[in-house]
């Protein structure tokens, strides 16, 4: 067994154990878990000062160093999105449509875990934390590999947690943290059939791209946003500012950020002008017909549609029907949130039918495809694929099904 | 652009026009299609002739030539399953818990097609008539590959649906089918990611595993069943006879059929003697506690534990505790169709919760694990992992979600 089937094999040992613990128990698992992040904070806090050292002498960007930084309070909100979790509903032992076949076999489906979950994500030591908590109350045991540049704050938190559930008597396993940071670990990780059931990627395309190309155990990929509005010519374009503005500015650098924008070509020119005034800040590339409307507008080119800038900037197309608007936006977007702003019944619906995306909205910003958002309390992370869950994903989107027959001694014919 | 990438960008260029289509028109598509493979049947024999009788000079075993003949009789039952999946409810359009945020939003969960859908299968001509009428039902263009034996059927039944979509405007492409069988195209067949959104194998054990090592797209698995019947000591012994009985025997070769039974210690010395005078003609391989109470069990060794026989022969294992009974299912099963044969509410219920498969019955047969017994009315499959879709597969899992949000100008705060 290489070091990390081991890993593997502490999970799937307990992975039994956790599945059949009563919500109250994880609950309690939780409560202490955040109780020992408190109580010792003041070791993380150490821990990841060591990593914010390591990161400055790597000359590491100063968005990144904040990502990677842990503050007193940050730590206590960290405790809180546990406490948040042990509050929210326990999706397991759920059973759906419980119904009766003709021979009198009684079928339903009951939620169960998924198995041993594996994520793997880049320098967010609260990332740690979070996947434990939504794990744990879903009865998954979890293995996650971090980003080296928050490693002893990981290895702190994670032994903090462990620490705290082994105490009581929990099985400590339910977290495990694989502390190598070289490709051929990522890669072994990647393929560690028989012990993960589900592997998350959460970070760059790059990262996601890679677990794709490699990984043989099933995936749910956390995509990027390419995130369009279309303001069609019936749209209320006082609204239509409100939520571009809102939709692009309200944080840049986030996936359901709004990153172009298409236009009727009949509300080009009164649109244009007021859209320049409104984004002030922003730069706008547009098409020709934007383009000549306002001098303030560079012309985009084609590589500018399949971008995600995550920046000030936004990219504008005019279009001649909304036929026109759904075939560009289901070519070019990254299938996660669409808005369109319009008054007209009939387009709203065809918006809502045709655009294949996770979240398609009609007159709001895409900024709230998000789990807290949607009311799910907790997120894992947004899935822009179209397997087992799309779009935000909480605590439901953890578990997987079983179907529970209740028979009588039947047998078929 | 490769063969086969031509082949993805022309299943991807219908898959909209498929995914809005109505019910009326899909069901319209499907008697078309029926129809056409029934006036047509004469050219289908011709083709299905050439394979049998290239399959007769290849020496093919019988078992596989009869999977592979056609007769007048089964194409008649090959149109009238496609007449049967037009008749069932079309689960696209469906929308799934409305519900209001506090904001005002609306936001529901709609069901839509997963996209393109390839599906990689054996010798069984009936298979590609039948996978055709579920995706297109379910308005997924899809790909297929199937086994070279059946080459000229496969063809020779793509092309008469195809013709009579297009004699109708329907779009052909709707069922595309790979030709060339070599191991390269098989292999790129995996790997069509951007063309191809699914992947479903339907088949040996190694093509199966094949699939989830190499491809980069998500792939539902159908696997093998290595299931088991525990009696335990409270059972009603004739109950557990007549089940064992079914399960075991009542179709050999399939994979919800029975292939090892766990006994509660407390019951051997009854119930083996009656077991092997029930299941004469069945082989019974047994623990030592099995075999000292008939001269008639051979003595299993450790690899019957985990062997899908799909042949008259049944292990049969005892255990001290259903807690044993449990850890040793849970740990040799393939996750497909587990059984208990109990008159006790406690252990029932533990049983149900506490082992890892796809169907778990209580004093039932495990053959009923299948899409029409579940009142599905059909199936492509059944899935024996955990992600998107577990147990037998329906119309309903070859569909996907989005979120459609009606709003009326919310913007995040």
């Amino acid at each position: 067994m290489t070091k990390l089937e081991t890993l593997g094999a502490r999970a799937k040992a307990v992975e039994h154990r956790l599945g059949i613990m009563s919500s109250d128990e994880k609950n309690r698992g939780l409560l202490l878990a955040a109780n020992a992040l408190l109580d010792r904070k003041e070791e993380i806090l150490a821990a990841n000062r060591e990593d914010q050292k390591r990161a400055e002498q790597n000359q590491i960007k100063e968005a990144l160093l904040d990502r990677l930084r842990l503050t007193e309070e940050r730590i206590e909100g960290i405790a809180e999105g546990i406490l948040q979790v042990a509050a929210l509903e326990d999706p397991i032992g759920e059973v759906l449509s419980m119904k009766k076949r003709p021979n009198g076999l009684l079928i339903g489906q009951k939620r169960v875990p998924i198995g041993v979950i594996g994520i793997i994500y880049e320098a967010r030591p609260n990332v740690t934390a979070d996947a434990f908590a939504l794990c744990f109350k879903t009865g998954n045991p979890v293995i996650l590999k971090g980003g080296s540049d928050a490693l002893s704050s990981n290895k702190k938190i994670v032994e903090v947690i462990r620490d705290a559930l082994a105490g009581e008597g929990f099985p400590a396993d339910a977290l495990l943290l694989i502390e190598a940071s070289d490709r051929e670990t990522t890669k072994e990780f990647m393929r560690l059939r028989g012990y993960v059931d589900l592997l998350i990627p959460r970070g760059s395309a790059g990262l996601i791209r890679s677990v794709v190309e490699n990984s043989t155990i099933p995936v749910i990929e956390t995509g990027s946003g390419n995130c369009h509005i279309y303001v069609d010519e019936s749209a209320d374009l006082d609204m239509a500012l409100d939520i571009i503005h809102n939709a692009k500015t309200q944080r840049i650098g986030v996936c359901n950020s709004c990153e172009s924008l298409v236009l009727h070509k009949s509300i080009v020119e009164r649109f244009v002008p007021r859209l320049v005034e409104r984004l002030d800040g922003v730069e706008i590339r547009g098409d020709e017909e934007v383009c000549k409307v306002s001098k303030y507008v560079l012309p985009a080119v084609e590589e500018d549609w399949g971008t995600e800038y995550l920046d000030y900037i936004l990219s504008v197309r005019t279009v001649n029907t909304i036929e026109e608007a759904i075939s560009h936006i289901n070519r070019y977007n990254t299938k996660h949130s669409e808005s369109i702003i319009t008054k007209d019944y009939f387009r709203a619906e065809q918006f809502l039918n045709e655009i294949d995306a996770a979240a398609v909205y009609v007159n709001a910003s895409t900024r709230f495809t998000d789990g807290l958002e949607f009311g799910f309390g907790a997120e894992i992370g947004i899935s822009t694929q179209k397997l087992h869950a799309r779009g935000p994903m909480g605590l439901r989107e953890l578990t997987s099904l079983k179907y529970i027959i209740y028979g009588n001694g039947q047998i078929r014919k």
